[in-house]
């Protein structure tokens, strides 16, 4: 919240009933921020507050609000009011309140709006959740080819107020076909008399509405551009997705991603708004799961149970081995993962990408072995006196964790590729996934070598 | 890259010698592609594209270039060329460039520039990194509150073909001091006569030179800004950070976040560009630390080894137990440090958070308590018919699951809150961190229960 802002002020006009003040500072303070203050209101005053707003003021407040809270506005304000707030906000924010309201709401909103606008929401609600349809805007500046920069600015100056974003024009022809874009920027820098048609560029970076959303929020980013036009299938114009939706994209995409990877099944609602109960869904699954999965570990530490009562120390050495392995596997998928949603690696970089981690684990492999060993025979057997601690299993343990960190850093790269080829997310394949099949593993190889090297 | 964009041309044009047609080319492609097309080159072929581009173009396209690219065509271009190069870049691009260089190359940079813009990179040099002075940009168009429309717009045509983003103009007074902003979108609505100080907004969110490049790319998000003026310490408007350097910040912080969850050093190199050293370095540290740590896990069950050895039985649980209790914690800790970096949760929140873990930790906790104890005594007894699964060591193992999930989603949200607080990235207080404090409480746990219930 910026230094200016002062919530308090607002309390204090809203209890001593200083309304038409009250009006006047809502009217030029950022709607952001009105809105957040109105979010720590209870719904008496959050009543009050709506009614004392200017009409203005209203739309783009009630839009910054929290889906809950519209639904709480929604439910005291009459069907007048609620018919101006919805003609007054732009299409994609109607939309967004809409998917979020329960549907006798939704009913009731519609009903609210004028004909025009019903059927223009009613059109971007039918396209599919993520995709480019569901988060583009209908507002944007149409231009034709045959127009000058003077006849340009008259357009604009008719229906800019009503557009989210002016600063690209969209040139079509007659039959909505998109011919070409000019920036205002170049509007402005030439002269009143040129033709719209020699100045626009004809190098498209266009979206089709039924593209995912997220590759369309990449393409945002890697042409640095603030907003991107639309067609539907046949290639006519349609709306525009602009840098800021794109921004909410990205980061609710990226909030998705390091929620699977830490085997938690994403959500839409914050953190703050979520119960217990809500967490518990989210979280329960791949709990079960890894805990019934964990029968394979079970079940090699009982076959092998003869050579563990044989020389019971090694039991000591589980949880490292484990915890190792489950750490040099979750470093190898996040990071391919995370090059993965970046668009830096796809499916044919599969050799490089094995033998750069292949390099990469002798490196740490080495490191681990050497620096565990001497740990064993310094610290366990010297310093704590474990005598149990001899050479023999020391030197077991240091393989061991070498050939775990091999297993674990190939499993942690090549599960999310594979994932990915297949059509799944390659999220899934993360820390908890890869522990669970790198501690069968490191289990196994671990009593292999301890047979040979202890002869148990 | 769009679908018109053929790579397949450009390389045949460059083959058979047609380098004014390549020149025509490349001038109406998108750089950003042009540039992509360049990385595939190899060194000579890049020298002979370079000298091809049209002096409006190659600026464009050098700053599109990954740094490493950037170097080589640094090495063979002449000073003069450069020269031309350093002064069509936006200052933001040329500082870009300029920390990523081997220092020798710097000076021969800094050399072929102009002194006007030599003077300014080196003022921008010289801000900390990850501040917002960093990354910011010092062309924008500056208004005085006196002029009217029709002057505002003639200083655009002036200085906008320079500027990085010209639809939010800044309103300056003589002594460089921010006095408001007014968008081009304001100025093409209002009529030419109407003076600037009566339409331009007053209500300034701004950034200072210092603050922390991350807040400045939270607060343009949150206010769906396309441009946020930056002050230095006394309040004289220095530059802008637009909303496509932002959209760079927030993908570079989150990569960060994502790497330091997953217990590897971040690197501003992406993954195809590092080398399995780089990799080494980024990753070795924390499993150091982590395998060396584990000595307590090791020490916990070498004192608890005659318990263990009266009931072997239980070492088969080691590894269920530990995994479970390290997914439970890292969901904790993953959660709150993705609410915490997006700003939903702050220290003072502490018992809030707590108190909703403790409920999800019930719920998650009886499940998977119930379910195991089930499991043991269904699949490992009656199915795979091990009969040292009794009823006491199944209730053993399903109270310690119980405590474990309780301690893990503790420990999993307490730790990164604590860590913000004292002014650590909560990030670092992720998994493995966590995973290596719940297998110790969870081992003691264990022993100390069934010590208890199995009288061993």
């Amino acid at each position: 919240m910026p230094d200016n802002f002062d919530s308090d002020l607002l309390v204090r006009l809203l209890e001593q009933k200083k309304f038409s003040a009250l009006r006047g500072v809502m009217d030029v303070l950022n709607p952001v921020d009105v809105a957040e203050w109105i979010e720590t209101l209870n719904t008496k005053d959050m009543a009050v507050v709506f009614r004392t707003m200017s009409k203005e003021a209203t739309a783009e407040i009630f839009a910054n609000l929290e889906p809950e809270t519209q639904q709480v506005v929604i439910s005291f304000i009459t069907d007048q009011e609620l018919a101006a707030i919805v003609d007054e906000l732009f299409v994609d924010d109607a939309v967004d309140m809409l998917e979020e309201l329960p549907a006798n709401m939704v009913t009731r909103v519609l009903r609210s709006a004028k004909p025009e606008t019903r059927k223009l929401i009613n059109q971007f609600l039918k396209y599919p959740e993520d995709s480019t349809g569901s988060i583009m805007t209908a507002e944007f500046i149409d231009l034709r080819k045959d127009m000058t920069v003077e006849q340009a600015f008259a357009r604009i100056r008719q229906i800019g107020a009503d557009s989210e974003l002016i600063y690209t024009c969209y040139v079509i022809d007659s039959q909505r076909f998109l011919q070409g874009v000019v920036s205002v920027r170049e509007l402005l820098l030439a002269s009143y008399e040129t033709v719209i048609g020699d100045i626009m560029s004809t190098e498209l970076i266009t979206a089709t509405t039924l593209d995912d959303q997220e590759s369309t929020a990449q393409a945002i980013q890697k042409y640095d551009l603030i907003a991107m036009p639309v067609v539907d299938q046949e290639g006519r114009l349609v709306g525009i997705v602009t840098v800021d939706d794109v921004m909410d994209v990205i980061e609710e995409e990226t909030s998705e991603d390091i929620a699977k990877m830490a085997a938690i099944a994403p959500s839409e609602k914050s953190y703050m708004k979520s119960t217990p109960f809500d967490l518990w869904k989210a979280r329960i699954p791949w709990l079960m799961l890894l805990t019934i999965s964990a029968t394979f570990t079970g079940m090699i530490i009982t076959k092998f149970e003869d050579a563990l009562s044989a020389s019971l120390v090694l039991t000591a050495f589980i949880p490292m081995l484990m915890d190792s392995g489950g750490n040099c596997g979750s470093q190898a998928s996040v990071t391919v993962i995370r090059a993965i949603s970046l668009d830096e690696i796809s499916f044919s970089d599969l050799g490089t990408v094995i033998w750069k981690e292949f390099r990469t684990a002798i490196l740490c492999g080495v490191c681990l072995a050497a620096v565990s060993f001497l740990k064993l025979q310094l610290i366990d057997r010297l310093l704590l006196g474990n005598d149990a601690v001899t050479l023999s299993v020391s030197l077991v343990v240091a393989l061991t964790l070498m050939c775990t960190v091999l297993c674990a850093k190939l499993v942690g790269c090549i599960l999310p590729m594979l994932a990915k080829k297949l059509g799944f997310d390659p999220a899934v394949m993360s820390s908890p996934f890869i522990t669970t099949i790198v501690d069968a593993i490191s289990l196994i190889i671990y009593f292999q070598i301890a047979q040979q090297i202890l002869h148990i």
